[in-house]
């Protein structure tokens, strides 16, 4: 795509701890990205193995003209390596470096090293600042709002984190240029979701638009990662007066982690099996009598195009349940989905088992 | 000693996060003591092997009247076990447990089991409730106000940790009865300290009754962990619109630390290097012509009947420097002392290196 995109910015306010997104094209690369951070003597860019060949270069020119200082760390790429061990290696450069308080990480990757450095920035000396850079679209769209950061355990996905925000967010679709075409269709699947949820206006868009937005049209792009941060936002800053309505962000994930987990995590993308689960999250809904069948075919017709699956492996229906009474989400064994309550509305609710094991024999194979 | 104290608030405003510390006797065993503990199903005590043979059977038993679990889990004793590999059994313990996002640990312990019960507690799901129960003097002063939690990294004490408030915390006066004498004198030395940076009335009152409070005398342990208490959180709720005000609860502390860690930590306990450091920052004081020598030989005199040293280690003048050149306070190598401006009154200032030079040499042998 030879387009480049004018640059979009969405204000994301939380009191003292407020930041910028600034989404657009070549970004990293230039200082003036930077304004919104904050003054120090010093950054510690983490990046991963694979991310950091590619745009370590340009970031670290462009911070060296605000920064006395600007180190490089590059840890192993990969969701296995979201361990205590590797977030160790952050808190080693930290400390062999002789950084201060004042020092700002730079997350130059995609939803681990997001996670990870966030995590890293909220604990060491209790609270650096940090700038999350993702070049993943799941991550622009996932990890620029709601501040969590995570690292996993044996026994847990992202059971260990802190709520941290960054102070600035800066998502550079140029990026998406080297992205492959799975996390692109993967990265999609969680910016459809914004539709049901919450805006079909913004559904009719991405029909309109998926298959520029597969091929990487920056300007495209721009906006489906904007509205989303923007809806994202809206719902998080929701969640104080109305408790748990932060959850309907979850929409196809209670589905979508039973898949990912009966599977073995990393086999499918979690994009790729949140696709399928609002596929099923959909069905249910039409089986609750809140959607039609028009609506649900629709939603399904959109995420196929987005290439993502729609139909859930066969792990057979009685595994399913149990992996889904086994979701963090769940409450004493009751298990909770996000139902579409009428296109553009969702709500969390349980569902009479009876059903789910129609829409769970529906839906996969 | 026969008398028991009566129960003495402090209530720590903090907006959302404001919450209790209740001091007094027999606190640990009476479920009444725990009413502004949150409500949940499960309880998890974190304790260690010295502290949990004496009281985790009462508290034990006091809480299985609130929750419907009650695990305990039991900690190796001391500072060297501060680490990531501690921490992790914590979260094993809970992740063992089937622990959920509303269960509310318990520290039971000194200022170790606190930071680390703390800082997994800031961690677990990204933060499940807790209550502090410090068993030491100096856990009680010092731990029970400011929300610092944190475990050490090889390359620093405290590196890694989250400012996270407990829910509430119950300073039990009966478990210092068991406590070894040096870590009362240890304890009595951050409770010095309140009097010549805030409050000289209460230096007085320290002054008459130092002997009792050596003796373990349970309503006058009160009054001064109470006191104490105040004035911390008065400095630390001050400290957003005096920034660096905070500082000056480092009284002491910039000479102390450089004793602890010229002779390796744990030689001398932090309070006996704070109390001996106290002396020597006076006398910086004294040399910058902010007090008279009358306050430096009143401060020396209560700092030596509290147990505590007053002459420093030989480390070496130029040791010393070294040590306190990297020091965390310190900024771009210049040193920072907490000064006393005049009794009662502390900021924190830099001061000629030829003046330091006199103090150490003065104040160590």
């Amino acid at each position: 795509m030879p387009k480049t995109a004018p640059i979009e910015r969405v204000d994301i306010h939380l009191g003292e701890r407020s930041y910028p997104i600034l989404i657009g094209s070549g970004l990293l690369g230039q200082r003036s990205s930077f304004d919104a951070a904050p003054d120090a003597t010093t950054a510690l860019i983490v990046t991963n193995t694979t991310v950091g060949p590619l745009y370590v270069v340009p970031l670290q020119e462009a911070l060296a003209q605000r920064f006395r200082k600007v180190h490089v760390l590059e840890l192993p790429d990969g969701e296995a390596y979201k361990d205590w061990h590797t977030l160790n290696l952050i808190f080693d450069a930290l400390l062999g470096h002789g950084c201060d308080r004042k020092t700002v990480l730079f997350a130059l990757g995609g939803g681990v090293v997001g996670d990870m450095t966030g995590f890293a920035a909220a604990s060491y000396m209790r609270g650096v600042p940090f700038v999350q850079v993702p070049t993943t679209l799941l991550a622009q769209v996932d990890s620029s709002v709601g501040g969590k950061t995570a690292i996993n355990h044996p026994q847990g996905k992202n059971m260990i984190g802190a709520f941290y925000q960054p102070h600035l967010v800066l998502c550079d679709l140029d990026t998406l240029a080297t992205l492959p075409r799975r996390e692109m269709s993967a990265g999609l699947a969680e910016i459809i979701k914004y539709g049901p949820i919450h805006d079909m206006a913004f559904f009719d868009w991405i029909e309109q638009h998926i298959d520029a937005l597969l091929q990487g049209d920056p300007a495209k792009l721009a906006h489906a990662v904007r509205r989303s941060c923007e809806i994202k936002a809206l719902v998080v800053s929701q969640e104080e007066r109305e408790a748990g309505l932060r959850a309907i962000l979850n929409f196809g994930h209670t589905f979508g982690h039973a898949i990912e987990s009966g599977l073995g995590y990393g086999e499918w993308l979690h994009g790729e099996a949140v696709g399928c689960g609002m596929v099923m999250a959909a069905q249910l809904s039409l089986r609750l009598g809140h959607v039609d069948e028009a609506f649900v075919r629709r939603l399904r017709a959109l995420i196929e195009r987005a290439g993502l699956p729609v139909v859930g492996p066969a792990l057979g229906v009685e595994r399913y349940l149990e992996l889904m009474r086994h979701d963090k989400k769940s409450e004493d064994g009751e298990i909770r989905f996000v139902v579409i309550d009428r296109p553009g509305s969702a709500a969390v609710r349980s569902a009479p088992d009876a059903v789910v094991r129609e829409v769970l024999a529906e839906c996969t194979r």
